[in-house]
């Protein structure tokens, strides 16, 4: 047991602590399974009601999950009772006007007293439940990011959040990709069932062995690419409104909650 | 309201006794709507116990509803109070060691005392729930039956019957074919979600303009050809099977029940 990945084995409380202590510094992907983990945005308070409407307007990508109990306040009970938003994510993203700035791995110096955090669900939800049903999941077993992909979907706009929607692709045989729409309909508040599946051309992707986020998977001759709304919309929708100051995770980078994936199943 | 279909505006009652005065010669798609619709399969007693186990093991394609409660007994109360099986479906089918004689309005003078009757789901149901949810049923809209093919795919054999699964296509853009999926699943009795989607050679069809059963329907250019597990199925089955006597409803002439379409849904 003193080898490996001592992070593998520690409970939701003890990866935040561990990230608030500087010494969690990678990826959470395959931390803390069974738990959820969250897309974070982090907005002044004059953007909040325009980017919540945002959110309710395209659940698919942005399934708000919690939001700070007023603003400037920097816990998150709904997701745990000790979270910390400046401090529990491991990698923060700074962004000014749209433009990202820098990757700082706490906020404390940042944080104002209108400041305004947002939790939303996130893919590695579906995919645990999906691996526990006997599905491979290629970014997985091939042990890269997911691969993204802007489409020529337009999201519905609030306010100066606007913009395309992005999806993460998976390739899957046509059985296995109907036994993951029906898994993922169980799961809205992490993005639900596939939007598409088949023909990238028709959500204006062109070249699925370059996307635009995150890395390439392999696709086998028998799969057809399956593609779910992806949380990383809202950070587009962000680049996009070029308010003055903004934060998020940074990719894979996530905020780690006591929230069980299970309890997230409607049915 | 004199012109048109009379027996459009009929009652499942009043079909069944139009079928039963030999007054209802047509096919029963569309009458009834809000209604299930079976396919009917009569079998002695000796045959009995395999064909339920064979409904059993391949719930797909033949989603066995309701058996007749001893044999020689013509009622199907489970689907209805004043059912007879002899008389209520519009036209037969009469098979002999697995080949099709002849196709009778009536049973009324092949019945037997050890006659057991079998009643199964059939994709009407569904059809329903689909086109409610806005969705196109294209060989509705073409005015023609489904188009159906024989697969490479075996079913789990029980005694005599055996033989590989018969599937329905429907084609669909993808986004509807996922809806469909989800829709489908909520009606696991009339054949559930598809079995698979796309390529068809994968699951052994080699033209989908060339059914084995039913009618060509288009498939447009940005479509999938979705498929589902079929009625037609056991009727192979009891072909293979070749047992001395055995009854069917005739394709598209089904029987039609009291119980609401919408009763079947597990949610």
């Amino acid at each position: 047991m003193s080898v490996g990945n001592p992070f593998k084995s520690m409970a939701p409380n003890q990866l935040r602590r561990a990230a608030r202590q500087a010494r969690l510094n990678e990826t959470t992907s395959g931390l803390a399974p069974g738990f959820v983990q969250c897309n974070l945005v982090i907005i002044p308070q004059d953007y909040a009601g325009d980017f919540a409407d945002f959110c309710r307007r395209n659940p698919r990508p942005c399934p708000l999950l919690a939001v700070s109990p007023t603003p400037g306040d920097f816990s998150l009970p709904e997701l745990g009772s000790d979270i910390d938003v400046r401090t529990d994510v491991p990698r923060y993203r700074r962004w000014e006007n749209g433009a990202l700035m820098n990757e700082p791995t706490d906020l404390l110096d940042h944080w104002r007293s209108d400041h305004v955090a947002f939790a939303l669900g996130c893919s590695f939800s579906f995919e645990e439940a999906l691996l526990a049903d006997g599905l491979e999941i290629r970014n997985i077993s091939e042990g890269v990011n997911v691969p993204m992909f802007r489409t020529n979907q337009p999201c519905t706009s609030a306010g100066p959040f606007a913009g395309n929607l992005v999806v993460s692709m998976r390739p899957m045989k046509p059985k296995d990709a109907i036994r993951a729409i029906q898994i993922c309909t169980r799961f809205p508040a992490v993005h639900g069932a596939p939007i598409h599946f088949g023909d990238p051309s028709q959500i204006g992707i062109t070249n699925l062995q370059q996307p635009d986020f995150g890395d390439r998977v392999t696709i086998k001759d028998d799969e057809v690419p399956v593609f779910w709304a992806c949380g990383v919309t809202p950070q587009v929708a962000l680049e996009n409104a070029k308010i003055p100051l903004a934060f998020t995770h940074a990719p894979g980078y996530m905020l780690i909650s006591d929230k069980p994936n299970t309890g997230l199943a409607i049915l």
